[in-house]
């Protein structure tokens, strides 16, 4: 399958991919989802642990998603094969051997900060130093709010988005930019890092969220990593108005900000055409608790301005299955986006080589 | 087109298709759908003799279907071209002649046994001996009601689902099993007919549906043909509990069973990725008049079971399309799919043989 | 793009498209559409005067039919790229040079009659003379409605329709047919024009629409030229019974009608599967003065008909994507048809030379 139809950027499986929120798998549900065009069940154990198998029963390919747990074995409901933790089939109504080909696919699975995290390629190769460290809903140090949303669209226009965030000016013009236009007009720093890119940037004089009469505009300090596959990393810090200027327009280092949000984001492709966006977002702990109400502003704009996302991006999809013909001319701003297709693909070759010297 | 996509069983042209209920198609009207690809209308005469013709024009394609019968000729609605019964156009509104090239594909029909049947090859070649005795809705023997629905899934997985029900066990657990798991745990008797195969089992112990006071639990013997390209003709009888052992796990013969029921079903491939299945189920006539309750019971479990099929077969159907490269392994209770695919099989080649030697 | 699937009749670059009513497009609106599988955006200036362009950012394919008008020019609102009408990009929010090579195709666009026309090969080669001179719903001689409605089918099949209206008596029996069948008995005389044809008849006897008591029937004469590339523009005039006859079943030149309309329609195909239908229709501006109802009864038997042309031409759709094999016979009526395809066909062989020579 290729699941960058359109694109020459090529789809990394030697990595790690958000299947999930911890929350969306209790244990006793089996959930059930699609990355990278390959079914895969996610549950829990009755300790919890996480276990990640193919949702394609190796019977007659039935989804395990639509099966039931039996302590921590996976029964398929169709003709009642029964699957151990380890993706082997350990029961076939009907029939006392069970041969050692009656298995399905395992994966190695991981949870850390709210995420549980699939390693898509085999899990001998798994590499746990891989999972970016997030900071997700159950970090004390913030209150924050999680959720996803699908998209009708190649998982790589998501992350141009994101790694871009001049257009916070334009599509979140009324929600997020609150008519600031500083990330269109201003450059971002954007670092090279092993496996992405960080980009740090100064929006000046922006208009309090909060409405906190104190501080009715403030600096704002915003950094984030982007990681493949596309994991979103931001601290956002607002400062006393003059900060930017007096830190020349750099990191401000140890100064305290007046009040500061993070947010952890993630892009999952599922199929070539279809795409799924994990994000939290909330203030500091200190902050929530000096105002209860600012949870509610952020998460509202959250959705309001993600809603505006998805209906750009689903549209430039669209514009872009009619194949037109025309040519793609980059921008300065094209930075960040240029940068991260150069990291995956490096990243694809270095997989390439990897598998043929196996 | 590829009626079996992601298989490499062929399709049968040399064969009866159900393609309606005969209650479904009365006097005056039209009753169009797909087989096997091609658009087939049906529609019987005024003395109630069945037609079944192309459902597509020989000027421009439209469908027959949304014409008109006018006595026992055909107006096509778009253009005004009527067809008689043997599919020749006999006028062209605005010109004189008709052309002997403007005629439609006809197809021999049959009704039996509350079906109309259709023989999807040649008219000519049309074998009525291979229409399967079925016992319908109007069977005297028998109090019935009947429907269908449409699935998308390839017939192939239905078809499947039913020469092996092991699965009654898992997938109507709550429904047609009762929570009994005979079906799966004891292999069924699996023959081999000229054109299908016969399947045969005893569910010893199981809990009445009627609630009969007399009689709460009574082994089952249920026994069916299941035969080109997917016709199931199955009678299930409840005997006193013993009933199996006492003969041994063969069949009853001419014991009387304290009630039994006929179902009869259809599967129809109407393109590669969509399936109609037509079913009718009830009591023997004796035992409706004594509990006239039960059909309501049988009818409300048979629309809750098909509707559990369906969802699962179509879930396996989205999971085949992802094209994922593993493997099927076949299990101990897939003699009864496998054996119909190589009857399938079989007699493709059979038909081919034929095509090559005509 | 194949838009001729299942056909052998090539598509026109050189040709004037119906984009929208003059109406659909006031002086501030974004009206974006698929002409040919081509992104068009049409927009007015201040001044009234009409752009289109590509509605495809020449950055990362963003519909500019989803940006905003600033003034003449126009901001897409994904990264903030502002174009003038001239399609050059004159603004790339943070960066100071914005190349030469920033630019989208714009396309000849002109407005007449009330429909707005775009010229989908290069404007260079633009030819006002072969817009078609249309009447519209803005013309003070007649009182007009118009719509548009969108289908699910090739366009050729709607000019097929369009160009023999035999099918009025079948597909409209209770609409505009009232149960007169002379528009299929009876051949029209069907001339060659350069580009498409002109077809004339007189329809005789007919009952009246508008009830008027003094003229319960009456001869209908009615005209139409049918043009590239799918241009309807039709009078037609209800006579005294008789006139017909009278003359000799020609044209009624300068004899005064009863009553007449004008109806001007368009088919502009959107994609290969898809195609937009524009029309208006209405009385005299006298016998609207005559009868204010009269506008009533024919704008609803218009939708009532142009749904069952829908209806019938998305089923006929369905069947070809069946592709059965079996062959399409032309009758008479397909004169119209036939001689349409041909002149479509002969100005496309013109285009390629014209193309091969440049």
């Amino acid at each position: 399958m290729d699941l960058l139809r359109g694109s020459h950027i090529p789809l990394l499986k030697h990595c790690w991919y958000v299947a999930a929120w911890s929350h969306e798998v209790p244990v006793g549900k089996l959930h059930g989802l699609t990355i990278i065009g390959q079914p895969v069940v996610v549950f829990r154990k009755q300790d919890g642990t996480l276990v990640a198998m193919a949702d394609q029963c190796c019977h007659r390919h039935a989804p395990l998603s639509r099966g039931r747990l039996e302590g921590d074995d996976l029964r398929c409901m169709y003709h009642g094969l029964k699957f151990n933790a380890e993706g082997r089939c350990i029961e076939i109504p009907g029939q006392q051997e069970v041969g050692e080909r009656f298995c399905v696919r395992t994966y190695a699975v991981r949870e850390a900060d709210g995420w549980i995290w699939v390693w898509m390629d085999k899990p001998e190769t798994a590499d746990v130093s891989l999972i970016p460290s997030a900071t997700g809903p159950d970090d004390p140090r913030y209150h924050m709010r999680a959720g996803h949303l699908d998209y009708q669209a190649n998982y790589l226009l998501v992350n141009d988005n994101l790694t871009d965030f001049s257009h916070i000016a334009f599509v979140h013009e009324n929600t997020l930019a609150g008519g600031n236009r500083d990330t269109a007009e201003v450059q971002p720093r954007v670092q090279l890092l092993e496996r992405g890119i960080r980009v740090t940037r100064w929006n000046r004089n922006m208009a309090s969220r909060s409405k906190d009469p104190r501080h009715p505009f403030s600096d704002n300090f915003m950094t984030y990593d982007f990681l493949v596959p596309g994991v979103l990393l931001m601290f956002s810090g607002n400062y006393p108005v003059g900060t930017a200027e007096a830190c020349n327009m750099d990191a401000p280092g140890d100064r305290e900000p007046i009040s500061a949000t993070f947010t952890s984001q993630a892009v999952t492709p599922l199929t070539a055409d279809t795409t799924r966006y994990y994000f939290c977002w909330g203030p500091r702990i200190e902050d929530h608790r000096a105002n209860p109400q600012l949870i509610e502003i952020l998460w509202s704009l959250a959705n309001r301005a993600f809603a505006e996302d998805r209906d750009m991006i689903e549209a430039q999809q669209r514009v872009i299955n009619l194949h037109t013909g025309a040519p793609m001319h980059a921008i300065t701003h094209d930075r960040g986006p240029t940068m991260m297709r150069k990291v995956i693909e490096r990243l694809h070759h270095a997989e390439a080589a990897l598998q043929q010297s196996a």
